[in-house]
């Protein structure tokens, strides 16, 4: 990179928040994907008036801007595949302001998303979108990805609770985008174009978070099943009842096994399916909900069913949860992590399908996931250096991608797009849906700089 | 019109469908706003395909195509202003699916708002935005506004249940953009853009929106209050402590005044403000709100309160709600209907400032309004043959957009920019929001021929 460049970029920010050397650049090459490829330089910019001005100098030398919160992304989407600068925001960290009698939060983009969560509770209100990544993950990269979690089945993902942002576009203008409180604007609402949009239309700095009652008291409860099938099937009986829970989520046998080998929490591991169900609400309405999630878990086959009620138990359960990414990251070194999602109906035919897939190609796959959203999370455990396995894991992948579609699903439930998806996304689109898309994203920005091979932006 | 173009139309739709007589223009030429423009033509198709072909011919003549559902807009969104082709859709007026294992709804839009959400809770499934107009208005224009209702301020608005759209583009394609079922997708949400669009982006004609569980109770109260500040006060404090009613309706004397007149329903003619508070949920639920919620008014100053609990009852309060619009319409002919709306914590302060407003100019003005939403409608009484009458109505009105935005507020609740707030917009988006929004209305309609003369497109 021009020293001429780094010394402009340096006297916007200070010295101190400039990083050119190789070893601090590989720092910043990788996200939780796989591969790697390192910025030419790396910018800690501590305001939006620098993301302004950086952004303009990249306009002026034609640099590509790769944003970066925590880069917990599963989809490659901090990865500076065409260098430039890695635009790093974690030194935006300010709580800006909760407000309770309107119900919103003002916050810098990149708090993590934890501190919020619990900022928010402590105020007395709830912030629901929870990623596995929440104690690393910045407010900034959940909204770029529009992340969801656990609780998205009852409280909807990343999308619902952004009211307003305050975004740099490419051309180095600030502007503010949405609404500052939880009501209607005038017109469209530009906001939600930038919820999602993996960094290629604008650096969000600022944004304006709709906040919620907190459930009074909750309850987790485990159902065994002998067919993965039967658990499959009683996620869609769940929701077609009437009863949301506040999570639904699935583990298939050897997910349960690799979490077990690591934690040794007394899981079931001769089950060939687990769901790990919460209610929330009053004291009253969790019972009630108990009583239902357990008899509908009855009527679809479960074997077996726990009810957690104390704090400790419930962390043990949800600890097991948390611990599926480690455990299986133990087994093979290469964990290929995909989400497509289907409609929840489709989650015993999406189930059935992965299966066939896995042993089609033979892979290790393990199946687990927010099944309430019909976000199932196949991964599939190999190795990159067997590249024998690689190659049918990529035939398994695209064949993964293609049952989903077909089943009404979506490439990605949650962890976008990248580049490790990109090739994909006209399958999910269609070629006008993706000519749409490409045009879009060049209006917003012209130089195409921001996050260039990602998402529309090939 | 030239009759190549009428002749061209009528092989497209059926002669039927095709309306050039100047008696039928004039049936078209107006919304529930008070000034008329008369389009060239009105067509009447039947299907996506229909209209497709429709835009495709309009490109080619340069004919503006103004979209319209019933016409119950409150913003002149529907009326012509610049001539061309009056675009009805309520021949597309079929309920598709109501997918209950998937809570998912398929509509066309040119459905009746009621006839739908009955649909649905004849499925057992719940639909909330109830924007008053909800008997005329169909989907698509409830879309195309972003309606909201009294039950916004716990259930959300329109935006909060669309998940995906069909959608024919200004140059005749047909996309469908969004999600088919309630779950991420991947990339950002281009199916926002549509939503709030008042037709000057694309034609709606289909659409996937989210289905909620039924409220299996619901209980009505009415508190009395001497001070409209102290109502207003009510409003702010009852979210701001936790409860959140499914509905938070504000009416001023003035308003209540005009009701009674009108329905003789036995309206507390003395008060100074009453709140008509709605809550849901399970029976045991609705009592513990009830009691919360007398409890707060009283705290507020609330002088008396009335519980219905009977579906009669309930109506009775409701029936008062709704002739809001028809009794207001006897005192004076000419109806100024805003829906300015504030930060819920800056109501009391918008009261203050709108009785200030219509003493200062004079005038009759009425206020109601969502207030758990923030969203006041003050409605000036006057008559637009008395010009000087009408000079000071306008200053009345940008006046009080000032102190809507000025308090941190949106020009527009939820009737939409249309044209009688576009001169306006700019107030709220400034110069660079505004130019964002209309560049991309250029790029997505070159030739700007969806509904010229509305919100961006001025
Ligand atoms: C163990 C684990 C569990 C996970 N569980 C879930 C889950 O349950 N649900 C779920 O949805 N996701 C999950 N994720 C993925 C989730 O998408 C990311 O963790 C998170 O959203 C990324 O946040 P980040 O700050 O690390 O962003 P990064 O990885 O740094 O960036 C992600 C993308 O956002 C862009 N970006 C970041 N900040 C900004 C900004 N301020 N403005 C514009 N663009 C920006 C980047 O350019 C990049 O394209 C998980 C990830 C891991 C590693
Ligand atoms: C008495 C009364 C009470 C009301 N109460 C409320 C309320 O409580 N809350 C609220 O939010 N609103 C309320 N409204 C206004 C509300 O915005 C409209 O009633 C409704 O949204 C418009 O529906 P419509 O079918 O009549 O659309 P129209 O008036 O025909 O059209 C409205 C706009 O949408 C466009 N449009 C219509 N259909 C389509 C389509 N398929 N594709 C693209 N564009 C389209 C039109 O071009 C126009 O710009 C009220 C109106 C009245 C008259």
């Amino acid at each position: 990179m021009e020293q001429q460049i780094i010394t402009e970029l340096k006297r916007l920010v200070g010295s101190d928040y400039v990083m050119e050397q190789l070893e601090d650049r590989i720092c910043y090459s990788f996200d939780a994907t796989f591969r790697d490829f390192p910025p030419d330089v790396v910018v800690k910019p501590g305001n939006v008036e620098e993301i302004a001005a950086i952004v303009k100098l990249a306009g002026k030398y034609r640099l590509p801007v790769t944003a970066r919160g925590a880069a917990t992304g599963l989809s490659g989407g901090a990865v500076p595949v065409q260098g430039g600068i890695s635009l790093v925001l974690t030194r935006l960290n300010k709580i800006l302001a909760i407000d309770t009698a309107n119900r919103v939060a003002v916050v810098e983009t990149g708090v993590i998303a934890e501190d919020f969560v619990n900022a928010v509770s402590q105020a007395g209100l709830f912030y629901p979108p929870d990623p596995g990544s929440i104690k690393t993950a910045t407010i900034g990269g959940t909204i770029a990805e529009c992340a969801g979690g656990p609780r998205g089945v009852k409280y909807g993902i990343t999308r619902d609770y952004v009211l307003g942002l305050e975004v740099v576009l490419p051309d180095g203008r600030i502007v503010e985008v949405g609404n500052r409180f939880d009501s209607e604007m005038a017109g469209p609402d530009w906001g939600m174009l930038f919820v999602g949009s993996e960094g290629t239309l604008g650096i969000v700095t600022k944004a304006y978070l709709k906040l919620i009652d907190k459930p009074k008291a909750k309850q987790t409860l485990l159902a065994v099943f002998n067919s993965l099938d039967d658990a499959a099937r009683t996620v869609s009986e769940m929701i077609a009842s009437g009863t949301i829970p506040t999570t639904l989520e699935i583990m298939d046998n050897m997910t349960i096994r690799a979490v077990e080998d690591f934690l040794k929490v007394g899981l079931p591991v001769n089950a060939e399916a687990i769901l790990l169900i919460e209610v929330d609400g009053s004291a009253k309405a969790i019972a009630k909900q108990a009583e239902h999630v357990i008899k509908v878990c009855r009527q679809c086959g479960a074997t077996e069913m726990q009810v957690a009620s104390t704090p400790e138990d419930m962390d043990k359960l949800w600890r097991a949860r948390r611990a599926i990414s480690p455990a299986c990251g133990k087994i093979n070194p290469t964990k290929i992590s995909e989400d497509a999602t289907v409609p929840r109906s489709q989650i015993p035919a999406m189930v059935r399908r992965l299966r066939e897939i896995a042993q089609k190609y033979n892979l290790k796959m393990v199946i687990f996931g927010h099944a309430g959203d019909g976000n199932l999370h196949p991964n599939i455990l190999s190795n990159k250096h067997d590249h024998a396995e690689m190659e049918r894991v990529e035939q398994a992948v695209a064949e993964l991608f293609k049952e989903a579609l077909h089943l009404g699903g979506t490439l990605s439930g949650e962890h976008g797009i990248g580049y490790m998806k990109a090739p994909f996304l006209k399958w999910e689109t269609g070629e006008t849906g993706f000519a749409a898309g490409k045009k879009l994203k060049q209006v917003i920005d012209q130089q195409e700089l921001l996050n260039p091979g990602k998402l529309f932006n090939v």
